[in-house]
């Protein structure tokens, strides 16, 4: 039924205060989104003040699909998530989240407070009948092959039903969205033999065994880098401490490195003979290459930007969620969830 | 009345068939630790058939020192670790951890199984009163500080009194052998702010904050990178995976920059160049140095070599076991839980 699905009209809200760059970086992006792709309109929430001037250079085709919503209040990055959501009726975010509930807007994307995002999308948006948390996923640039991972830091610690949710979503999307054939599932865990993990990561490898899904077992923290699966599942605990960690080991080397060669003539001409390779494998860890983190779970395209984000990072996520709502992936997923065997049925 | 306390004679009992480079490297690492330290012995324990032409060539002011206890098994590194160690009465590892719980022996290392390791350090070699679960620390060679991170995977999953003895162990290993003044002290988490955290997370945090200890509570996985704290406390699930990320990021950046470099004849001539920058960089992260993984909340000094290495890094190994040996670093510990309050006295 869902085969050949597509959305004909793209509407897109974009929260166009959240994040470090906020709101320049995000309106740039949404201008040049709307430059790309012809057929998405963006609806822009945020302080009207700010954001119209931002729009006046653009040309009158683009601007005509820019449609910018008033918003009077900002979530913080320090705010309490759950609180900020509930109380803050007319912020940014919050608006940008309702036009995805009422059906105005079929995708949303923030650089903003990630936990805000997340209680949003639980709380505005809406789960996917059969969910019980949502789940953030990324796409790791990894050695062998991409590899998409979740949660990264939405549902902090978890039961193995929700690792076994994470697996069937991310499954899916691996599968619609990146367009991987039968792709391999792993559980991240402190080792690979079966004795290890301790009960939740043990109760969904149970789980993921009894399922139709291409589950290869456990998977451990160098296996992350050499992308020996297409899809990693674990908690949002250890997914956000690893992300973080690896963006830290990356940075750490590259201020190491710029120090080094300062201290030295030879280094420095030993650089620039390098500088093509180590942009070359810079770029694949390139955050705003990621195209931003879907939150899976939820009744519409959520996408958390980077907090960093600059235009291109915002662009790439737009492009994300365009084709996330262009392949329908909110009804693939809730498809795979009505026919796939539930964990109750499973007899676990 | 620990002040100034030193053990006269240390004698350290060594697994020599533990590890991928066993029973040679383990030896010769042997060998040269006995040459280093005048004042040490060391009891090899392994097949007498493989170590005895091993030590043939040893000086015999040297080979006095070492002695071969055989042991006629060996724990493997696939094997169950609680089932070995219960089982395999006459394998090496347990026969040297044997000479630890019987007072032969103050210190134990093994490259061996490091289930087996923690294993037998609870059960032959016993747990420290007030001590409920060991942990494995790990010096990380961090950015701004060297960092003591606990637990790398004793521990799978704690409970908020765990990650407190953690802390409490870890903080006095970084006074008292790493000579770090009034180390502070943080908890691994999924951000800084103090609405992160799981449960127990959150629960140690409680503890933490009530403590003597200098708590500066959350970090996060960029964090460990640039060492912003002393110790870091965590779980050893999580614990596991960032180390294990972390080393896959460093052989995974080795071997694609090696990749590179070939394709390019100006890259080769640029790491030419470079060479000394890059390999004291990498000197930063070999983990040779790191001198072993002690083995928390046991009664005796019980260290985790990795399980690649080779002599220097058993040299290494054995000169922190010295070390935490002759600072009476299970003393120190035992008194640290003897006089803080504990847990339960503090109301939690």
């Amino acid at each position: 039924m869902r085969q050949g699905f597509k959305v004909k009209k793209i509407t897109i809200a974009v929260d166009a205060m959240g994040g470090d760059n906020a709101p320049r970086a995000i309106c740039g992006g949404a201008v040049q989104a709307c430059q790309a792709f012809p057929g998405i309109e963006i609806i822009l929430t945020g302080d009207e003040e700010q954001l119209r001037p931002l729009l006046e250079p653009v040309p009158a085709e683009v601007r005509s699909r820019l449609r910018i919503v008033h918003a009077g209040e900002v979530i913080g990055m320090d705010e309490h998530p759950v609180e900020a959501i509930r109380k803050k009726h007319h912020s940014s975010m919050r608006l940008a989240m309702e036009m995805v509930r009422s059906g105005e807007a079929q995708g949303f994307i923030s650089a903003g407070n990630t936990g805000a995002i997340v209680a949003g999308g639980v709380l505005i948006v809406g789960r996917l009948s059969g969910i019980d948390r949502p789940a953030l996923g990324s796409m790791l640039f990894t050695i062998e092959r991409p590899s998409f991972m979740l949660d990264m830091g939405a549902t902090v610690r978890c039961k193995p039903e929700n690792l076994y949710q994470f697996a069937l979503m991310g499954s899916v999307y691996s599968r619609k969205i990146l367009k991987v054939a039968n792709p391999e599932v792993t559980l991240l865990s402190n080792g690979t033999e079966e004795i290890k993990g301790d009960e939740c990561v043990a109760g969904a490898r149970e789980l993921l065994m009894k399922s139709a899904l291409n589950f290869k077992g456990y998977t451990e923290g160098n296996d992350i880098v050499w992308g020996r699966s297409d899809v990693i599942v674990c908690d949002g605990f250890t997914g956000n401490v690893a992300l973080k960690l690896g963006e830290g080991i990356m940075q750490g080397l590259k201020s190491l490195l710029t120090d080094e060669v300062k201290k030295s003539l030879l280094a420095r001409a030993g650089m620039a003979f390098l500088a093509p390779t180590v942009k070359s494998l810079w770029a694949r860890f390139n955050y705003e290459k990621y195209g931003g983190a879907p939150l899976l779970g939820v009744k519409g395209a959520v996408l958390k930007a980077h907090g960093r984000s600059k235009e291109p990072a915002i662009l790439s996520a737009i492009s994300a969620a365009r084709r996330f709502i262009e392949e329908d992936g909110v009804g693939l997923i809730q498809a795979e969830l009505d026919t796939s065997p539930s964990h109750r049925e499973q007899g676990i």
